[in-house]
């Protein structure tokens, strides 16, 4: 062995993490060592408080460390709007989008039969439920635009078959700031099903 | 604020790392509340573990738990051939390419009047002192390959002047399994300076 062995155990446990490959999770240990022990101190700490802490909010499944969330207990909110996400991390992307004022619902599972995931009957009733109590008038089923998503919203609109509620989506297309030249062939021919008419432009003397 | 305290906590320390962004550092910390919290309680213990146990070569600077490191040790090593790196990660890097059989001698620093980084005196007469003592014949100058690399390349010959060793560079050119269409124009340039002769091939026949 090259390095000390509690350097290759911590590069290991980096590693597992998303989207860190074995070069990255030896950068991020090197970085450690180069910080001062504060660092490491403080990261140590914060990795047991937060299992400890942080909770799943009973009302909507958000991230909390009070009972209910923030999003549920804010009176500002559109009671009547309830958005259902996959996880608290799309709920946190739609949150910081500024643009959604509902609540949500974070049903923490997914539906695909490849690998076996399932949303649980219990999850689907509590929506039903809350869809019912608290008169809630549309749900948009912010699932991610790929067959997994798809067959969740699905799941998601069958549970609520038999109320009188508006269901919605998201829109699909081409991103902003993006490239239409990268643009893949699924998002493009969704951008050109749901084109949308121009504005007019009035002209001066011209009808 | 719409995530717990300790969660973004966390990811603000993430964010701290080489090459994560703010949503790479959230999807760390998402992940590891999707973890077992023995995750989280292994992670802790090895953050504090590595930064009481692990500790710099006196011999090389190589990270080790032991004194001297596993390399300095090896007797089957060419204790006649010193490699100066710039950092533990080259040094690393180096060793992993398997092609290198001497030793290591670990600058921790690099030359960069621009970032007002300098090369310690002591480090360089540390350098020095190994190389009269211990009867070095080739120092592999592996800094790298770049202005502040350059400098600090400089800097070590500059430091080894006085004696009778051979010091070399590695090879620069187009990276193996890369792409000429990718690579930049200095390394095009070096890749083209550097070219070396194919070999004759022998034709059945014809001379």
């Amino acid at each position: 062995m090259i390095l000390p062995e509690s350097f290759e155990r911590l590069s290991a446990l980096f590693r597992k993490f998303p989207g860190v490959g074995e070069k990255s999770a030896r950068r991020m240990a090197f970085f450690l060592l180069r910080q001062q022990p504060a660092f490491s101190e403080e990261m140590a700490r914060l990795l047991l408080d937060i299992r400890e802490k942080v909770r799943m909010c009973p009302e909507c499944g958000n991230l909390t460390e009070e009972s209910p969330c923030a999003i549920c207990r804010d009176p500002l909110r559109n009671s009547a709007l309830l958005c259902v996400v996959e996880s608290a991390e799309d709920l946190l992307s739609i949150e910081q989008s500024g643009s959604f004022n509902g609540r949500y619902f974070v049903l923490g599972a997914r539906l695909s039969p490849l690998d076996h995931e399932e949303i649980p009957v219990e999850t689907l009733s509590r929506l039903a439920a809350k869809v019912e109590a608290e008169e809630i008038e549309e749900v948009l089923i912010a699932t991610n635009p790929r067959v997994e998503g798809d067959l969740t919203a699905f799941a998601v609109m069958e549970a609520l078959a038999s109320f009188a509620v508006r269901t919605t989506r998201l829109a699909y297309g081409i991103p902003l700031g993006g490239n239409i030249g990268f643009a893949d062939r699924m998002t493009l021919a969704a951008a050109i099903e749901a084109r949308s008419d121009m504005p007019r432009m009035s002209r001066g003397g011209r009808r």
